[in-house]
């Protein structure tokens, strides 16, 4: 065997982190392979924590995969020796029914490379619905402005990766901030700049922290281009509220930035109500991408990377006659399509099942439960928190985070040691603050309030007593 | 409304083409929402045009959707009015029991970013099988070494955008070649290097010819990292025999680099055999990336995005104590994970049901009548080329495509133009030949053949009578 090639490569892609897949999740996976129990909290993905899918839409999509389902399941419906529980809501069968008609050429087929317009259709009457934009409110949302994508962090890159095209092209992230963000910035070779929402008022947004973080960028000679705000929150679960939105869209406007707004998380506002920034928006011309995704919500159907992204206002390419959704839908394209499958559930997720039809109750019975237990389990985490020794966590609970400020860590140990620590002693994998960045001098970790409410009654006195004798 | 916003982009998005779904298909789009019927061959996407989906496939993946038929449908097997025709064969539900019971957390989670375990493995068992590598024979194929993906594409763009860092990092790629690398290394910033495989020999490729491009590009001061093959060959359908592979391997040892094997059409070969370059290979210490995907062969599973990158002998990288796949998995985990009914199906497509299981004889008959319809509509159409003045078309049939060269184009008119008359007179929808680069001075189209029959013997004289006048 011959000597062991070696190549350069790109530096980007070498030197790009991201935690939320990092070393601690990697160790857990170790501990998982030896045999000891871990609990996943590293990740928003509540499926693999036990969250049951909503059954309206995986009755749904299951019968897109098998089409001749379609006619069976009717002659079940007439066979008399069959238990009525056992029956496919006729129902669900016309909704199944009506998506094949309308997709044409069924699961196997690539679509469009942004989706098909039924569905497109379909996101932009979700998000007129939610804006309660009526008829006469204007603008609504425009069916060829929506991009479905594979989960919303398609949607991010494919953004990231057009506006960024050198390294003094800047994209103002909150500190702290989902990595996916830094990560994509690396990745293109552009400048990340930092501004910070003040933790103690719940991570509110004011417009002199945007324009103090925009001075010291343009002063290093970077170009900002965007600002990325992900509302609600993560890691925080922050919930911005008007006048926030308002100043960053003013802020926006002033130094013709474009907006990467991430909204995944919807669905997920407890206290506190979502807003978005296309309705605060309305007519003011400035640039917006919305990103939302099947994986949160209610519904958590992470693994089927559904996801979409709106655009408003697109700017036009600098010494070219195109717009920016021209080269979105170039770059759309070499990747052919979405997975049709995400794309149904992106479709089932804006399109509720009629109210009062057959699956109704149990589709809303389902939703709440989720919701509700959600919130339950963040209470009877935070609460945890009052009984640990300088631990503190502020603002309203949204998202699926809580990111606790940890002070009088031992000298010398960090919340990477921390975070390392607790998953050695009790199975808990969360995400140390600094893997989002996080304001220099503070500690803090993530942690998804995904477990069942069982496993958490047992695992929090753990972690209380761990705690204080961590920090001693 | 104030002015539209202007924003400078990074340049290597705005020059980036992508054909396969360019300027023809556009029309094509436009003509269909007039009312007019076009015949979709630009691309291979077979369940467009009415290819069915594979049953055992679809069956299982339905029940993975929606794991509460499980129970269902063996009490439907014990409830005595239901037809036979209308129960789920038990062994499809014991797949897809066993399935889920191996992915743990169901089709709603996140999986590990390169897929779960037990896919890999199938993947792994799966090529060794191909190879004929039995395990006496080494090297097998690593389950490690296996990163599931959303279509062979992104395996592709994953591998492209780690190895190019620069502008003068080099990228060979066939000529003509399917579109997705050009644009690839275009998005990265590299240097596209072309080579010239014979087209008069069925496009054998020569050591030679690989040399000479190499030494042309080494003279402008390109560094050439890698090696694209394309077996079998998209748009042109050809199929590499050993001497020619051979000579790519020895070729990449000599000069140091990678090969990046696009082997999605391994199952659709029509005279000659597959050779895959890992089974060539063996134990030459040479990087290889090889490509697969659900989306060709007879399953044509496009719209479920499934696929996978397996890596040999990967590189180390210089100036890290990293592999080459330490990067990868890095940049996988950025989005989080490829789709899980992608990976699905792709677990499905390397584990056949098992010969003589009551599936069986339905899975070989569907997947044999599908690739005896591929070959016969092939032949209808190289038949229509004889009966066109100066059409010919080069090697055995191959992948979905026919890449005939046209000769006698009315002066000052392109392949391009040909193909947007054809369009507006026939309907029928190909890809210029100009789209995948070519040989200077030669002109061609693409077809996939994968019409209908009947549509095909409707289309194929208006198509010969076209042509006959075009040229004149």
């Amino acid at each position: 065997m011959g000597a062991r090639m070696c190549v350069a490569v790109n530096p980007n892609l070498v030197a790009m982190e991201y935690a939320v897949r990092g070393p601690i999740p990697m160790r857990a996976a170790e501990l998982e392979a030896a045999g000891r129990r871990t609990i996943p909290c590293n990740i928003g993905n509540p499926q693999a924590l036990g969250q049951a899918p909503i059954s309206f839409y995986r009755q749904v999509i299951s019968l897109l995969e098998d089409p001749g389902r379609l006619g069976r399941e009717r002659r079940l419906r007439a066979t008399s020796g069959v238990a009525p529980g056992d029956l496919v809501d006729e129902y669900v069968l016309d909704v199944a029914e009506g998506m094949l008609a309308r997709m044409r050429t069924g699961m196997g087929a690539y679509t469009e490379s942004k989706g098909p317009r039924f569905i497109r259709e379909a996101v932009a009457a979700y998000i007129d619905r939610r804006d309660a934009l009526g008829p006469g409110a204007v603008p609504l949302a425009d069916p060829e402005m929506i991009f479905l994508t594979n989960g919303a962090s398609e949607g991010a890159m494919f953004v990231l990766e057009i506006l960024i095209g050198g390294p003094d092209d800047g994209v103002m992230i909150p500190i702290p901030q989902y990595p996916l963000y830094s990560a994509a910035i690396r990745r293109c070779g552009g400048a990340q700049v930092d501004y910070h929402p003040d933790e103690e008022r719940g991570w509110a947004l004011e417009r002199h922290v945007l324009e103090a973080s925009y001075a010291e960028a343009s002063a290093r000679g970077v170009k900002v281009k965007a600002i990325v705000v992900i509302n609600p929150g993560n890691p925080t679960g922050a919930i911005l509220d008007l006048a926030s939105i308002t100043d960053v869209i003013d802020f926006a406007e002033a130094h013709g930035l474009v907006i990467i707004a991430d909204e995944v998380y919807q669905h997920n506002v407890y206290g506190g109500e979502f807003i978005s920034f296309a309705r605060v928006l309305a007519e003011r011309p400035v640039g917006l991408f919305s990103l939302h995704s099947t994986s949160k919500g209610f519904y958590g159907e992470c693994g089927h990377r559904g996801g979409y992204l709106e655009v408003r206002n697109p700017p036009q390419i600098e010494g070219h006659e195109l717009s920016f959704v021209d080269v979105l839908l170039k770059r759309a394209s070499v990747s052919l399509c979405p997975n049709t499958v995400g794309q149904a559930m992106t479709y089932l997720m804006v399109a509720e099942p009629r109210e009062g039809s057959s699956p109704w109750a149990r589709f809303v019975a389902e939703r709440d439960a989720v919701l509700a237990a959600l919130f339950e389990k963040a209470t009877m985490i935070r609460e945890a928190f009052g009984q640990m020794r300088g631990v503190e966590c502020f603002g309203p609970v949204g998202a699926m985070y809580l990111f606790p400020r940890l002070s009088g860590l031992p000298e010398g140990t960090t919340d990477f040691d921390y975070c390392m620590a607790l998953l050695e002693e009790t199975g808990l994998c969360t995400v140390n603050g600094s893997g989002f960045h996080q304001a220099p001098g503070t500690s803090h970790l993530r942690i998804a309030f995904l477990p069942p409410k069982e496993l958490l009654a047992e695992v929090l006195p753990r972690w209380i007593a761990f705690h204080n004798r961590y920090v001693g």
